[in-house]
C-alpha cells in the first residue's frame, strides 16, 4: 500500500499535509482558512478536551460560556489588547439577508444593517470582564475561577491545519482575583498544569519560561509559556498563561470593596490552549510512516487483525480479548472487515497512529500465541493469550514513556550554546534548534536579530542558569541566557 | 431569607427569569438576545452533553468540526432551506477594523470587505453537505454517521433565556446513507435516543410524534419531534429527528456508486437539541422554592449542612460520608462556609436544586443519625449514620421516579379532546394545555386556528388510535387526531 506520504527528510512541510490527509484529522473547507476536523483528529482534541478538564476542575474551575460575539467598542477598551487582536477579524455588520430583486439568490438586507458592529471573539477577555463588572462586589466574590470551551476567529492570511487557522477550537481561562500575588500564583499554577499535561498526556516535553515584553499577550504584564521542539527542529508555543495585572479591570471598572470596605480594583490571569496542540502532537512523534500517538490519547488504543480474514476460531480469541482490554480500560477496534488483507490494514493502523495492534492467525492459535506490535518502534513479539492483558498494561506505559524520552533526547542533541554572532547565525541559518544566548534585554536587539535570522526568543526560561555576560547581537551586558529559535 | 422569586401561579413568566437568576444559570450579556451561561447553568448542560454524547456514540456516531462560517451562496442552493433560515442571521461583510482616522476606537476598514459575505450558521446542513461531496464516493463510504457539537446563531428578535436566545449550544447531527429506508430508521433511531434522554434522564415525559408540513424543519420531508409539557401548561418541543430525502444531495451534488457501479444521490438526516433543554428542565420540575433537578442531571447531588456551623466531630462524620457518597459515584458539595447560617444555606441549596441534603448536629450525632432531606418533596427523614449511602440510593432512585410522574400526571390531567369548535376554542383559551382533535390536514385550516387561537399543531402524535372524524375547525373528514397546544 502506497500511503501517499513524503518523508520528512524530502519536504517536512507537505509531510505534515500528508500526514493529516492521509490520517484523516482534518480536510480543507469551502472558508478561507477555515478548516473541517475529522472524526479522528477531533477524537484526539476530544481526549486532550478530557483530561484538561479534569485538572482544571481539580485546580478549582468551573466552566461557563460567554458570547461569541463582542461589540466593536469594547476591544477600543483596552488600548494595547486592541493593538495586539482587533485588527484581523471577523466582523458582523447585517443581520439579515432577503431575496434579491434583480435575480436568483439571496443578498444583505440594507435595511438590516447593525447599530454597532459586532465582532467574532478572538479571544474573551473584554466580553467577561464586561460580565465580571456586575458579578464582583465584594471580596467575598473572590477568586472567581472560570473556564470557557469555545472557538474563536482570528483572520490568519496564512493558514495550516491545527497550526494555524481562522477558526479555532479552544479554552480560554479567565480568573479574577483580590491580590496581586494570589493572581501571579494562579498564572503560575495553570502555567504548571499546561506543562505537566503537555509531558504526562502529550508525552512532548516542554521548556517553561516567560514571554519578552514584545512577544508577551496584547494586554498582559507577563507571559508564562510552554515551547516544545518540533521534528524540523522548530518551536511551537504549545500554552500560554498571562498575569494581566489591572488592565482589564480598569477598562471595565470592575473593583471590589475589600475586607476593610475599601474599593480596589480586581486582578486578572487568562490562559489558554487550542486545537494547535493537535499539530504539535502530529509533529512531535509521527514519522514517514503516518501518525504516532502516545497511548494516553489515542482514540483508539489497541487494534486486532485476523490473519488472513476472520473465521470462528478467530472470532472467539478476537471477542474474548477485546473484551478483556476494554475491561482493562482500552479502547480496542477489532477490524473484522474481510474486503481488506491484512497488509492493508496493518498498513491503515499505522497510518492513525494505533498504538498497539494484535494480529490472530490461525498458526498462532494452534501454539496459543498472539503477535503484538508496537507502533513506535515496529517491534514484533509472540505473546501468549494469557498474557496479553499484562503485555498490553506494559507496552502502554512503554510507548508512553519512549516517545517523551526520544523527543527529549532529540531536542537536547538539538539545543546549542552561541557566544558570538558569528557562531549565533551560523547555528540558527544551517543547523536550527534551540539556542542559548546572551542577550541585551531590549526589543530593539531582539527585533534586530529577528530581521537578520527570523529566530525570535522563544523565553526566558524559568530554571535558568545565574549566569551574566554579553549580549551576542549588541555586546551589551546581559543577565543571562534566552532560548532563540525559528517557530511557528 | 427572601428568594426574591415570584410564585408560578403569580406570574409564571416572571417565575421562570427569576429561577434563571437567581439559582445563577444564565445571565443577560452586553449584545442583543445573547447570554451569558452561569457555571451552575452551564454544570447541567455539560450533564446533558455528556449523557447524550454516550448515546449518540453507542448508536455508531462519531464526533468532527465543521467551519463557523457558510458562504451566503450556500444557503440558497436548497430552496426551502433559505426560506426558513437565511433570513435572520448574523452576516460577517469584513475582516479588519482600523483606527478611526477621526479620532478614538476603531472603525470597520472599508477596504477589508469581503468578496462574498459569510453568514454565522444557523444550522449546518448546506456546509457540510458541501464536505460531504468529497468524502462520498462510493457505498462503502457510506453511512457516514456523524454529530457536531457546535454554537449556532439565529438572530431572533424576541428572546429569552435558554428557550430561545440569539446564540445557543446544540448539538447537529447529519448523517448520509445509500437507501431511503436507512435513511428514515436513523431518523426513527435518534428520535428514539432523545425520548429516551428526556424521559430517563431529564425525568420529562414526552410525546413522539411528526411534524405537520408547516411546522417541518426547511427542507425535510419528514420531521420527527418530542413534544413536553411546562407547568403553564404550553407545550416545548424538545429535540427533532429530520428525514431530508435527497435534497441536501441535490443540492451540492452528492452521488455515490452503488453495489451495481451505478451512480446515486445520498439520503440524508439530520437531528438537535441544544440548550433549549435546559429551559425545558427549568419548567417541567422546579417550584416556587427555586430549581427542582432529577439526580441524574444534578451538577452536585448531595450537599452536607453542618449544624450550626463546622467543627471537629461534625466535620469526621462529614468528610466521611462525602468520601462514601463520592464512592457510590455521586457529586458531594460539604458546605463549610462558616459565614452562612444553615437556614441560609438550606435556601440556597434549595434554589440550585440538589436533590438531597444532609444535615449535621450535634445532638444527631449523639444518636448516630443524620438528617436527610429530599428537593422533591421537602421530606425530612433521620437516617442512622451507617445507612446513608443505602438511604441515598434509594432517595436518588425515588426522586427521579417521582419527578417523572408527577410531570405525567400533571401532563395526563391538562389533555384533553375537543370534538366542536365551541369546546376546542373554549378550552385552548380557558384552560390551556394538550387538545387531542381532528383536523382535516391542510395547513389552511392548520393557519387559521393559529390565527384565532394561537395554537399550533404540535405534532401528529405516532401512537395515536385508528379514528376518523371530522375537523374541529372546518368540518372535514379527519384521519385521525392531532395534537394542538400553545407553544414556546
Amino acid at each position: 500500500m502506497s500511503k501517499g506520504i513524503i518523508s520528512r527528510e524530502q519536504n517536512y512541510s507537505q509531510w505534515y499535509n500528508d500526514i493529516v490527509k492521509r490520517a484523516g484529522l482534518a480536510d480543507h473547507s469551502a472558508v478561507r482558512g477555515c478548516m473541517v476536523i475529522k472524526p479522528h483528529g477531533y477524537a484526539i482534541w476530544e481526549n486532550m478536551k478530557k483530561q484538561l478538564d479534569v485538572m482544571f476542575k481539580e485546580t478549582g474551575h468551573v466552566n461557563a460560556y460567554f458570547p461569541l460575539f463582542i461589540p466593536k467598542s469594547f476591544l477600543s477598551r483596552e488600548a494595547e489588547h486592541v493593538e495586539g487582536f482587533a485588527k484581523e477579524c471577523a466582523v458582523v455588520t447585517h443581520h439579515r439577508l432577503m431575496n434579491d430583486p434583480n435575480g436568483q439568490g439571496v443578498i444583505v438586507d440594507p435595511e438590516a444593517k447593525l447599530e454597532e458592529e459586532l465582532i467574532v471573539r478572538p479571544t474573551s477577555e473584554t466580553i467577561i470582564w464586561n460580565t465580571y463588572k456586575d458579578w464582583i462586589q465584594s471580596y467575598r466574590d473572590l477568586p472567581l475561577l472560570i473556564n470557557q470551551w469555545a472557538n474563536v476567529v482570528r483572520w490568519e492570511m496564512r493558514t495550516r491545519p491545527f497550526l494555524r487557522t481562522a477558526e479555532f477550537l479552544w479554552q480560554e481561562g479567565h480568573t479574577a482575583h483580590s491580590s496581586k500575588d494570589e493572581a501571579i500564583e494562579e498564572a503560575e499554577k495553570m502555567h504548571e498544569v499546561y506543562t505537566r499535561f503537555a509531558e504526562d498526556y502529550m508525552a512532548m516535553p516542554v521548556i517553561k519560561g516567560v514571554k519578552t515584553e514584545n512577544e508577551r499577550f496584547a494586554g498582559a504584564l507577563e507571559t508564562y509559556t510552554i515551547e516544545a521542539m518540533m521534528q524540523d527542529k522548530k518551536a511551537l508555543q504549545a500554552g500560554t498563561s498571562h498575569f494581566l495585572g489591572q488592565n482589564f479591570a480598569k477598562a471595565f471598572d470592575v473593583t471590589f470593596l475589600n475586607e476593610n470596605n475599601k474599593e480596589e480594583l480586581v486582578w486578572a490571569t487568562s490562559w489558554g490552549v487550542s486545537t494547535r496542540l493537535v499539530g504539535a502532537l502530529i509533529m512531535t512523534h509521527s514519522d514517514d510512516q503516518g501518525l504516532v500517538l502516545p497511548p494516553k490519547l489515542a482514540p483508539i488504543q489497541v487494534s486486532i487483525v485476523p490473519i488472513p480474514k476472520p473465521a470462528e476460531e478467530i472470532d472467539k480469541v478476537a471477542y474474548q480479548l477485546e473484551d478483556e482490554l476494554k475491561k482493562a480500560g482500552y479502547s480496542v477496534f477489532y477490524d473484522r472487515d474481510d474486503k481488506k488483507r491484512p497488509g492493508f490494514k496493518f498498513a491503515e493502523h499505522e497510518l492513525k497512529g494505533i498504538p498497539v495492534r494484535l494480529a490472530i492467525g490461525k498458526r498462532d492459535l494452534a501454539n496459543k500465541v498472539v503477535e503484538v506490535a508496537r507502533r513506535d518502534t515496529g517491534e514484533k513479539v509472540s505473546v501468549p493469550i494469557d498474557q496479553i492483558v499484562k503485555k498490553v498494561n506494559e507496552l502502554m506505559k512503554d510507548i508512553q514513556k519512549n516517545l517523551f524520552d526520544k523527543a527529549l533526547r532529540f531536542r537536547e542533541a538539538n539545543t546549542h550554546h552561541a557566544d558570538s554572532w558569528e557562531e549565533f547565525e551560523k547555528i540558527i541559518k544551517k543547523e536550527g534548534g534551540f539556542v542559548y544566548a546572551h542577550w541585551d534585554g531590549t526589543s530593539e536587539t531582539e527585533l534586530a536579530i529577528k530581521d537578520r535570522t527570523k529566530a525570535t526568543i522563544r523565553c526566558i526560561p524559568l530554571d535558568r542558569k545565574e549566569e551574566t555576560g554579553k549580549c551576542v547581537f549588541s555586546g551589551k551586558p546581559s543577565a543571562g541566557r534566552v532560548i532563540f529559535a525559528k517557530a511557528y
